[in-house]
């Protein structure tokens, strides 16, 4: 089986090629698992050594826009023989609100394009469309329910979010129409994310974390009471390859399904890296305020009720502690302080 | 003021047109009304006499895409001075199901490009999208509730559905960030609509009442038990004239607004028919069952509670005979079956 994965140089992407790699087979909507033969990683980065030192990895370095428009240029980001596409690839929530054209091209027109590229293979390669709670958004005129069901109207209150939204409905009807299968995911905000801060206005989550456990100061930017649906790197990873194994009687509708996450708030955040790293973690929080970060974070839901998700096996972690001590046994070297047994 | 008109030459457009001429003037977005002094209809069609007799009026005749894509060639869609467009021209839903790449450019890429146009006038013109029910859609894995309220969640399974859904998400967020004032309004199928029948899966709506009326037998393709909720042309352009009049106050919510429609069936229009022209219109009724204009048309709701287009005044007429009486009194010289008096 042939696999691209779209952003796979990003946290995710490296984080899901992993994964598969070590599976080393794979089962497409019910089908019996047959072995990773190839996974294409395309993204502007390159991939990092590890996965570029497997012989069935391939990087395919640019935008993807421009991968997909001057394919006779190059290796063509999909072929007959792809059964299956994660596209993962998006400009950030920040970036999109910042520059609209800028997110209107990454995530709209590569998607679109995308999904032609797949469509005008005739062969039907399942798609698996990362989508985002940031489908939802909170305002005066029209307030998001305290806890999103499966079936909530999405309200998006974010260029990002709107774009998302309409990437689900692509991917929905090019999957109705049989040109591919399509699978929409949701993504919840995924914390603890290693390395470093990106343009996304949901960045902090992480680096709140992630930072003084490294000994540097970080930014919260809104207030501790600020609530926050979260899910961890492991069970995001394992909604997204849940969203490709699923038969489709499993799976269900094309509408976009929720994955679970846990409801906290960045206080009770701050208060799981006291209880794990001391304060002398918690010291390095710096709760100076960014109005546009908050304007665009308190719009977004903070509880989730996936039944959907649940019916799948696909459950939230048991409390924010138990992701922040997961994120310091997968990455030992990023710890400077010391940490509390459990 | 100037409005621009997008399918100014089709059925809606032209009523429309005609009905904003006769008031003469316009209020914008609870503003004080101001004189009509330019009137752009856009169309592939050339606008009937009467409205081309109008010094107000100017035609644009030919392909939106075409038309914004390269207005070099001639005038522009829309100019700085254009203050409200009505975005009504679209590929309809039948012919969308049967070519899709003519949806994606007449809905989706001409919908875009307008609003681009907009958006680079720089001045905020507001711009109506005429979306319609058709976003809501029923499936196995996903039944529509009995009844579509203002929240539910639009599940289209159509591609016209599809693209108008987008259209609206497109005009919300053109609208959030201030390229335009943006106003989404989801029409209901239109009952009786004049003239001849369209490629619409839902003409014959129309044709299974108008050509009876006519002494001409029409095809009613769905059973007589078929629901469906309806709204009469008068209707039907109040509340795209409400759309453009409301106050951003009294409008509320980016999320498109569900129009009034009454809920009935296809056996109750036959049946209003025949109370209306007696047995030998309804004789004219061709019942044979047409699968794929039903398989379209049976995932469409047939029950909605528009409790927000209540609260803007917009009310759904009494019965379908009322609807029947109208079109009889509007259309005088298409009716050759005698009438019964109410």
């Amino acid at each position: 089986m042939q696999i691209v994965i779209t952003g796979g140089a990003g946290f995710l992407g490296v984080r899901l090629a992993r994964t598969l790699l070590a599976q080393g087979q794979m089962s497409l909507a019910g089908a019996p698992a047959t072995p990773i033969t190839q996974m294409t990683l395309v993204d502007r980065a390159t991939p990092p050594a590890d996965l570029m030192a497997d012989t069935r990895v391939r990087a395919l370095t640019g935008d993807l826009n421009d991968l997909l428009e001057h394919k006779e240029d190059g290796a063509s980001v999909v072929t007959k023989d792809t059964a299956l596409v994660f596209h993962l690839a998006a400009a950030v929530s920040g970036e999109c609100e910042a520059d609209f054209d800028l997110g209107m091209r990454s995530n709209f027109a590569a998607t679109l394009a995308l999904l032609g590229a797949c469509r005008a293979l005739k062969t039907q390669p399942m798609v698996v469309f990362a989508s985002s709670l940031a489908v939802f958004g909170d305002s005066p005129e029209q307030p998001t329910p305290a806890v999103i069901e499966d079936n909530t109207l999405p309200t998006p209150q974010s260029s990002y979010g709107i774009q998302k939204l309409i990437g689900e409905q692509l991917t929905a009807d090019y999957g109705r129409k049989g040109f591919i299968k399509g699978r929409n995911v949701r993504l919840m905000t995924v914390s603890v994310r290693p390395g470093t801060p990106n343009g996304a206005a949901s960045s902090f989550f992480s680096g709140m974390i992630r930072e003084p456990l490294a000994g540097i100061k970080a930014p919260c930017p809104v207030p501790p009471n600020t609530p926050v649906a979260l899910s961890s790197p492991a069970r995001t990873i394992q909604g997204l390859i849940c969203a490709a194994q699923a038969s489709d009687l499993a799976w269900g509708p094309r509408t976009a399904l929720n994955l679970p996450a846990i409801s906290t708030t960045t206080g009770d955040m701050a208060a799981a890296l006291e209880r794990v790293a001391g304060p002398a973690a918690t010291a390095l929080i710096d709760w100076t305020p960014d109005t546009a970060i908050m304007n665009i974070v308190k719009t977004w839901p903070a509880a989730i009720n996936s039944v959907r998700a649940r019916g799948l096996g696909l459950l939230p972690e048991e409390n924010f502690e138990a992701i922040i001590r997961e994120y310091i046994r997968e990455n030992p070297d990023a710890i400077k302080l010391p940490i509390k047994p459990q």
